[in-house]
């Protein structure tokens, strides 16, 4: 639902939200509504994709029908906004697979002995990885495992062209596609510096062209960066499995030291989980008069310790602010990616502590601690000694933390999937040959305050499950889905009823946790073992995705790689590409005729959910199956 | 000099491009100036830096002392323009870098036996560059060479993190100050993808860590990507040595068949200049009933053609779309970079074929006729017969070939340079400690029809000469000075006396074209060699750069790397940074104390050539010269 300009209420679905809106009104801590308020209306051009700023001869702002219907250079409308969304999609795979480079440095690490601060958590897996791309194990200890698996993803990210490592999980026919239309990713660095060339003044000058590129950059991401962050990640930090947890503001404790870890990446946030249990450091807190130290997950980082420690979760995107706001949390930590810059200074109206820890993200005025390899074990003492420290400053008059910590079950890895059913695709094969489970959504992604915080996400997944659609999330979908109870093993009550009794069969929830942003990649990968599994390619299966409230570059190319891997997706809002209609048509049907899926654009989660539905109908009956 | 808004007269200093612009006028095909003017007045957020459309929480416009003082996710004007400049800097480099992607896959195929079309030209260049990057040549014949170096560089565009091949060219004391910094690049593609990553939203909030990032993105373009388009393509094509050419419109001939080849790089054009030769293709064209078959280079295509076969030249950026509106050029084959997709349409006012040849640089409405290694000598005699075509088609009454040919000596590499010297660069230095050259300046890059047309180029090259500053040129000045008499020996009468010696002593003119912007890497090499042999760091020698008709993203990327070289850099206009005060002042005096060097902004020629001037001075009484 689209909130209207100048809107201050009727913002978020949440009483935890709302409760900390009105704090900050009170506290006088401006809030990302109010910026948004101050920044409308938007500049038409900018929202349409229609200015260009990539060199000096201007910068130009196109109107497809007026006297600006060329850039200085000669850029039409079209052009303009594939340019544009190019580099959009760029930034967006950059940024997932700039973090998987950071997991496969961290195996190379551990395989090299540079680090003892990191370890394999999951040896089998480990194993099964380096089976799966051609390394031989007989003979290899799990250090050299470690090293041969990072030599072999490190030439993923070079350019000698021979393809990505786990290209090999796309069913032939795509692959076939793919290879047709010259979209195969070959490095998954040089898709995005392609990306960044072809988009520089006189080079690729046709918008076909470039959206074509753009797939291939964000399948780079689907099936390279962000897989091999998945998987490294399940390796050096444990494959998730099932596990309870709690969500909401309410997982803040009043007598505690409250840490929120904030980000994307497991690599920092795992250490200061350690560390949060430190007896030295409980002591400290105890002494500073806390009755504890409690962590608390925000976004990705959250969903990341969430997923393999059951690490409470405090809010997602639009929560960041106000876990703050609280007046309880005192620390917050992060490493990179959806960190609002606003946060260091709504942290200065407390006693919170904004710590940054990664070279590549600095924040003004932040406290920084930077992790490596060597030092993390230590860095995070620090970290949580700072907050300690924190704590003895706060105010209690300025705390108020709303709301009561909702249950969640959590933890559904691939492997604990496959795992519940025995091992093998085949029974849930069997349900949704049946109809009782009638096919699968992912709802993916952020919070976009141009939007009704959570309404969304909440609202369309309801309606999936009440179809029966089983429904698996990610990222920002997570908090949402939890503090409206769908993340519990009794919502299945809320399911239709095939869903519902497959759901009570297994003991699991109609909607399944299945990790952070960069764990989209197991979604696809989950649609390619069913698609192998039938023989048919991933277009075929009676699936669909959608990013209900996404905001990022990241979410952009999520939702690409979703489409140029065949599954049909749904945003709330479109990316900046409407000043163009040659774009437009090819992202909202075109794209059907070229990768056999495309976009939906449609704020409205019911109507969302009736596109979704009959997708999911039309790829049933296709395949013989009931509708 | 800056171009009034409106002005439709004293455009260029040229009377070739006063004729084409008013043949275009008669013709009535829009050309770039009469865009600029329907463009203006530009957005001042986007001329400044202030608009942020990375995601679409926004678009925003920052105002750094109203209500939008920051965007929706917190970021001020200074963090918003950082990031904009981060993404500019980072689509030059991975420009660069993309091209030296190509030369570098070119050499794997004649390496592992895939081509024949491609050959290694200068085999004493081969065997030298694989002894410098710690290649064993000894029973290596040439093609194990080829590969053996094709899989060294491999490694500099991946993700090791060992460092570029030809770091170790840069001084010692340079090199410990991007250590200390932090800015030492590790890998081409990777800063690239860093950069991409660290401007999302949420990452890197801080501009001076943004700014020293952009400074490695750049540096691993320059001491990178550049450096190995240029080495490869002095093996794969020759190594240029000094040679007659002729330049500006009038190269053109009425009565032959002629062929323009427009883009950067080396590898589509020298097949284009082997086909004009081509019996067969001679003879067709006689047939046709032109006198013979007339290549001419425009931009840095033309650069590199021009400095190994002195090919000559057409024109520069600001003469592309003229060259076709003579009437008489019958076809325009382009690779990639700078290449205004305005072309396509100019072209299709007379009977020239527009020819593209490159997957990442499509044409809409264009010819395309795809190259790769094993197929461009055939493919290059395809586009030379649809020439032959288009002649045939060609109404000579739309024909005007404005100017008369003038005179020009080029292929001054640096192992020319030092060649000429007697293999050392003593000769120079003592040149250089006597007072007679008292420094050298560089004058790169493009055009910009903001400024008058090489009205910049060529004063500022008349008045650093007459102060005895050697002048070393690239890009599309290389245009400028030759139409301007300044590279041919007796040019060395305009400069002043000390200069003018050395250059009649040496038979050389006082403005020495050295290359395509790629060859940057060559002036900076050859500084490292000058400081190296000085025993002092870059920032010490008395040198200065300007691009001072600068427009892209490249130029962005080259006057950074210089920069962070140490090498002071004047630009004729600011890049989109204005609208922060911090950013601005870290590029016009804060960087001196970063990285001894920083940018100056001045459009009038004469007063940059005294802010250079006085630099060169200062580095001279530092090193106890005379001034």
């Amino acid at each position: 639902m689209l909130i209207e300009r100048g809107a201050t209420k009727g913002l978020t679905i949440w009483e935890d939200a709302e409760a900390m809106i009105a704090k900050a009104r009170r506290d006088d801590v401006p809030i990302i509504w109010d910026r948004l308020n101050a920044q409308r209306p938007a500049c038409s051009f900018c929202k349409t994709g229609l200015t260009c700023k990539k060199c000096v001869m201007g910068p130009c702002r196109i109107k497809a029908d007026g006297k600006r219907n060329r850039g200085v250079c000669g850029a039409d409308a079209d052009l303009t906004v594939a340019r544009n969304f190019g580099r959009f999609v760029a930034a967006g795979s950059a940024s997932h697979s700039d973090h998987g480079r950071d997991l496969l440095e961290t195996l190379a690490a551990i395989g090299e002995g540079k680090t003892t601060d990191y370890a394999i958590r999951d040896e089998a897996k480990l194993a099964r990885i380096c089976e799966e791309v051609g390394i031989a194990t007989a003979g290899l200890d799990v250090r050299a495992q470690a090293a041969a698996l990072a030599d072999k993803l490190h030439t993923d990210f070079g350019t000698r062209g021979k393809g990505l490592s786990f290209l090999a999980r796309v069913p032939k026919a795509r692959r076939e596609l793919w290879e047709k239309l010259g979209i195969t990713p070959r490095g998954i660095d040089r898709e995005v510096v392609e990306m960044m060339h072809r988009t520089h003044m006189g080079v690729d000058s046709d918008a076909v062209s470039l959206c074509l590129h753009a797939a291939r950059t964000a399948l780079s991401d689907g099936w390279g960066g962000s897989m091999i962050a998945t998987e490294l990640s399940d390796i050096i930090f444990g494959t998730p499995t099932p596990r309870q947890a709690t969500v909401n503001l309410g997982v803040l404790k009043a007598d505690q030291v409250n840490i929120l870890v904030h980000g994307h990446s497991p690599i920092v946030s795992e250490m200061i989980v350690a560390a949060a249990k430190d007896e030295e450091l409980l002591a400290k807190a105890k002494a500073a008069g806390a009755a504890g130290i409690n962590l608390a997950g925000l976004c990705c980082t959250g969903n990341e310790v969430l997923m393999r420690k059951g690490i409470p979760m405090a809010g997602n995107h639009l929560m960041t602010e106000l876990a703050i706001i609280t007046g309880a949390a005192d620390c917050m930590v992060v490493d990179y990616q959806c960190i609002m810059p606003s946060l260091v200074r709504v942290a200065s109206c407390y006693q919170t502590r904004f710590v940054s820890t990664s070279d590549k993200a600095h924040f003004t005025g932040a406290t920084h601690v930077e992790f490596n390899y060597a030092n993390a074990k230590e860095q995070a003492k620090k970290v949580v000694a700072l907050a300690i420290e924190a704590f003895t400053k706060r105010d209690p008059h300025k705390v108020e933390i709303p709301g009561t910590p909702v249950g969640m079950l959590t933890g559904f890895s691939n492997e604990a999937i496959l795992g519940a059913l025995g091992g093998t695709p085949a029974p849930l094969l069997d349900a949704i040959k049946s109809g009782a489970v009638r096919g699968a959504a992912a709802i993916v992604g952020c919070n976009n305050p141009r939007l009704k915080h959570d309404y969304c996400h909440v609202n369309l997944a309801k309606e999936l499950i009440k179809r029966d659609v089983l429904v698996l999330i990610t990222g920002c979908a997570t908090v949402a889905m939890g503090k409206a109870g769908l993340l519990v093993p009794e919502a299945a009550d809320l399911a239709g009823p095939g869903l519902s009794g497959v759901c009570k069969a297994l003991g699991i929830p109609p909607v399944l946790h299945v990790g952070s942003c960069v764990d989209n990649s197991r979604i696809i990968q989950l649609c390619a073992v069913l698609a192998n599994a039938l023989g048919v390619d991933i277009s075929a299966l009676p699936v669909a995705a959608s990013a209900p409230e996404w905001y990022s570059e990241k979410a952009a190319a999520i939702g690409l790689y979703a489409v140029a891997s065949g599954v049909a997706t749904h945003l709330g809002i479109p990316p900046h590409i409407t000043g163009s209609e040659a774009v437009t048509k090819l992202a909202l049907s075109g794209l059907e005729d070229v990768v056999g899926a495309h976009f939906w654009v449609e704020p409205d989660p019911f109507k969302a959910a009736q596109l979704m539905d009959a997708r999911i109908s039309q790829k049933r009956l296709a395949l013989g199956l009931s509708k």
